[in-house]
């Protein structure tokens, strides 16, 4: 358990480390090192592997994950390269991973977005989508801590996937969406229910955006790494226990379908990331409610702390861990 | 009426033109013009005046308000000598206004924030602020037109004050909050009543985020020009007629109680936005209601298309023009 400066803080801590990692698809991502000044930008040499310096591969590369995602197929060609190349890796215990992206325009969220999620709630499953956000200000690395916020009593978890936009466009039909994304990622839509729910004339934003309520990452895997989208195993864990299981096929509005309805309002940019929903066994609905508490991890329970897992499987749906 | 690529276009054009300025307070701007390369940081040499060029005074200076706020007194000491220097000022028939503040963290929202606005909708003020947000991307210049998207049909006008924020910090105290304040600009918190009453759950996001949605500017008045926020005289014109008019000291919620109440969810960063809230007079709740119309000006019916005004007195309390 973690006091700090008068705040309680949260330990969570995810991770995506699948077994039996062979391909070579690109998990780009932010981070920092001792030896580096400021943030980098890297690869993943594969999940929960190590991290590739792109930075030091092109020294003309950006060095957020944003201003590359601008620069489009010449930079990811770049990196494309530097993952064919037999070069030096990090090993992850020397590296800090940041968000793969920060700083973004927008954090977009889609709310009541799983079949299975409407079900435990007993709503029907909207008709179209429902479109709410978080600030880019809650946005923190995959294994930073969540700090619960004094002003909450009821934080809950919600485990994502996320869309990041990889080219700008307004008006975006449903058959040209997957040419603006750049790739997915797993999000934390962190949510104090209270403020949600019964406060702030019922609109949800307070509730979801406190500081450190949208862990993102690690990695940014681009979609040509991902065979479909909607076919992914997505899971939480809590202290040792799974606490959310599903896959994105129960997804009511697909990757497509909400870029096409998100575009019609906003222009979307490179590095936005939209939050599609979360599956059920969220902790309100729980009977008796459940809320997280200081010093939880994710994956742990107990003994010393270690990363969790709040994951998505890019490439084995069967397969939760 | 202007129809372009499909889309109707609403021309609304706002300026700050207060005659009798003989005081020298700080009005900064960003803007362009023909003969710059890209944007640039000004100083209007008075309220509906030319432009002076800080860039061209001191080219270390950077060259976005954002990056310009977040060094703090050391810029702006650079921006007071430059308004005391008789340097060359730019006509404005010559330069573009953009929004003096661009790709800021947040844009905040504060709701039903009026006294009066609250009795003409006929609901109890509120007892704690209703915050809600806009994307970033909805922030256009304050002579730029806003589009009226085909998606709505009852788009509604909002004048507002909005804060500035100049100095980062979280859990800030109502007595400390001036001090994180850089100054005070207009906005238009331009609001689809469709999508923020009737759809989307009731969240309001979507309804006040459509792009062009948040005019702002031309100057942001840094706090030192403001001898009382909480005092001046708030207006709009809608095509000649005056819509809005009404003072902030009707605002149930002031600057420094909406930072403390923000910064208790989110760290404020220099250059978020603040909209304070909107006085009475907005189309939705009029009988029969009124919404905005392609073409329709504001300050200017019929004739040719002019800067209209959507003010804000920063010195004549009493003075709406």
């Amino acid at each position: 358990m973690l006091v700090s400066g008068g705040r309680r803080l949260l330990t969570v801590l995810q991770a995506q480390r699948w077994p039996f990692q062979q391909s070579r698809d690109m998990r780009l991502v932010q981070f920092q090192a001792p030896h580096l000044m400021g943030p980098h930008l890297g690869l993943e040499s594969q999940a929960g592997g190590g991290v590739i310096n792109l930075n030091a591969f092109d020294p003309t590369l950006p060095k957020t994950m944003i201003e590359f995602l601008e620069q489009g197929e010449a930079t990811l060609s770049v990196a494309r390269r530097a993952l064919a190349a037999q070069l030096p890796v990090l090993p992850r215990s020397e590296v800090t991973f940041l968000a793969p992206v920060t700083r973004p325009d927008k954090v977009v969220c889609v709310g009541m977005n799983y079949v299975d999620h409407c079900k435990e709630q007993n709503v029907p499953v909207p008709k179209e989508p429902i479109i709410f956000s978080k600030f880019a200000s809650s946005i923190v690395g995959p294994y930073d801590e969540v700090v619960l916020p004094p002003e909450s009593q009821e934080v809950d978890w919600e485990v994502e996937l996320a869309v990041v936009i990889g080219k700008k466009g307004k008006h975006i039909k449903a058959t040209d969406a997957m040419a603006h994304v750049a790739g997915f990622t797993v999000a934390h839509d962190v949510s104090a229910r209270d403020w949600q729910m019964k406060r702030n004339g019922k609109q949800w934003l307070l509730g979801k955006t406190f500081d450190t309520f949208c862990p993102l990452g690690p990695a940014l895997v681009t979609k040509d790494g991902v065979a479909d989208p909607h076919n992914l195993k997505i899971c939480c864990r809590v202290n040792g226990e799974v606490v959310q299981s599903s896959n994105t096929n129960q997804m009511v509005f697909k990757t497509e379908e909400l870029i096409a309805w998100v575009s019609q309002f906003v222009t979307l940019y490179p590095g936005d990331v939209i939050l599609t929903g979360t599956p059920p066994g969220v902790g309100v609905f729980r009977k008796p409610p459940v809320f997280l508490k200081v010093g939880w991890l994710k994956g742990g329970k107990g003994g010393p702390r270690r990363p969790g897992r709040l994951g998505l499987d890019f490439r084995n749906p069967g397969l939760c861990m």
